[in-house]
């Protein structure tokens, strides 16, 4: 398997997204193709006793895509950008799959450019897997490729998300919940109402209008279905707080020598809570709908982020997962519904 | 001053409100209207020491607005309910201004049927006050009462939310911000790229998109616009963030006897910690662009909570505020702009 890694546009130098691409080779056994400042790559394969053109491979690039970059402008304008490269040698069939810490809207747009959409998906959908009190992860999709939606684009998010948490996580008929800002049928807007119908009629275990409160703390369904603007602000709004909050303690407990001594003796309990609302250290989030296995990994990736991105990857490329909602969508048609 | 409280249709029950209601009315030296059970206040009232007719008042209903009610049925069905009759009091004049735990989108319907909008407000938001890292409130609008809107729906609630702080809160020359996607203008969906527009020529402080995430933590504006649906979905999704960080932590501190010793040492950094983020005791959400002052409380209210709802509403009524939001209206309108 070869995973091409875009080590420019985050907000760690390359040096770093390197090193976390190394190790991910190392432990999966495959091979990784760097794009980017080949000096950069060259230097950290180097330093880490990695020969070039054995598992680790380098596509010098030129150009980048910065994260205030305007997408559909730097698709057209820096076709020597790391992104781009990346997109065409994917298009090309020479990687198997192609992760990013660049600029979301730019991934999105190269990719519809480069790769196109599967036949039968109108717009693309990123699924971002979010934490949950009880462990197992809650899968958002669309978390913010899509701004402007029609129900009918809701119903095809809500169906690659179901294939994507069957075949990629394992979930057994995964149960999709629709967000909404009330229970019963016909609450919340236009879109959502129209929504509602196209999930209840349609081929999946619908569960239903759930409102943002309840996703991390009850995980009211697997995958839970919105608009790309809404997901993006509810996902915003998450981390968000899971942050402040945590500043909030820090700033209670600086205030105090007892409470720094509580601190102290609540290390590991800061810590497991740290590793399970991180957000910053989950991997990537796979952007469904083009023609291609593409994850978007977290602007401030470090090595160990990226290289869980890269894990996602690996993943969706062992499920096959572009040929299976291929063909997930291929089976509703012909179906008629 | 007059308040009148509906001490129906909350998860607590009435003799909890009316609780909250004698506490407030005894401190702030005035008269409490309560509309709802007869026997439950009378009780109530009773059991305190305070005679019936005095500062406090009764009005008896037979009906409950439920939670699940459908908003426009209830408000149209259900006229002896305490909600309706406690709107009409206010109509009438007999009160300065009506606060509920109960249905919002009841609230919101019966407000608009009973009271009606102020001239040139096109539609009402509800102005909710987040608690922030800092320590002083941001202020969303519309957290929920308009779902559909138009760009200029955003202007409005705009300009009553910069009111809104200037008269009640004493904030001089308040900031606001538009809830969007990403800082840069045009990013979003079409709704807000022409919000943005409208409120960049708006005379206002306009500080340009704000995003979910900064909200609590950086305060970036002093009020946030947003249209009712998103408002509302931002909302909880920042309100169980905080819960279920909480529930996590209390998990963690569960599993280690060293955790809980800790736990014992930093039961005041969590105090404060509680009193920052607590979104169920902080007061009411007012209603803005009806015609009267309309306080709503969260549904889980108990006598703390919703005393401190009704001293949101005597706020409003001693800056006048229906005045001053009618004022600030006629005075763009005569503008032009």
């Amino acid at each position: 398997m070869r995973i091409l890694l875009d080590v420019m546009g985050g907000d760690y130098p390359p040096e770093e997204l390197v090193k976390g691409g190394i190790h991910i080779g190392r432990r999966r056994g495959i091979e990784i193709v760097f794009a980017g400042d080949e000096k950069a790559i060259a230097s950290t394969l180097v330093a880490l006793g990695e020969p070039i053109g054995r598992s680790f491979h380098i596509i010098a690039c030129t150009q980048v895509i910065e994260m205030d970059d305007s997408p559909v402008k730097a698709v057209r304008g820096k076709s020597d950008s790391s992104m781009i490269r990346g997109l065409k040698e994917l298009k090309a069939g020479n990687v198997d799959a192609f992760v990013s810490p660049g600029n979301t809207g730019a991934v999105v747009a190269g990719s519809l450019f480069t790769l196109g959409r599967i036949a039968g998906i109108p717009r693309p959908g990123i699924l971002a897997p979010l934490p949950t009190v009880e462990g197992r992860d809650i899968f958002l999709i669309d978390a913010g490729a899509t701004s402007d939606c029609h129900a009918e684009h809701l119903l095809h998010f809500a169906r690659m998300g179901a294939t994507y948490a069957t075949e990629v996580i394992g979930i057994e008929n995964p149960t999709v919940g629709l967000l909404n800002i009330g229970g019963e049928q016909g609450k919340g807007n236009r879109l959502m109402a129209r929504a509602y119908e196209l999930l209840e009629a349609a081929d999946l275990h619908f569960a239903g209008n759930v409102e943002a409160h309840q996703l991390i703390k009850n995980r009211p369904a697997d995958v839970i279905v919105s608009d790309g603007f809404m997901g993006n602000i509810c996902l915003k709004a998450i981390e968000g707080s899971v942050s402040a909050v945590t500043s909030l303690l820090k700033q209670s407990i600086r205030k105090s020598t007892i409470a720094k001594v509580g601190a102290l003796l609540m290390r590991r309990a800061f810590g497991s809570l740290r590793s399970a609302v991180s957000y910053e250290k989950r991997g990537g989030a796979p952007l469904l709908g083009v023609n291609g296995i593409v994850v978007i990994a977290h602007g401030r990736s470090d090595a160990e982020t990226i290289a869980s991105a890269i894990d996602v990857a690996c993943r969706e490329v062992d499920a096959d997962l572009t040929q299976k909602l291929s063909q997930s969508i291929a089976r509703v048609d012909s179906n008629g519904s």
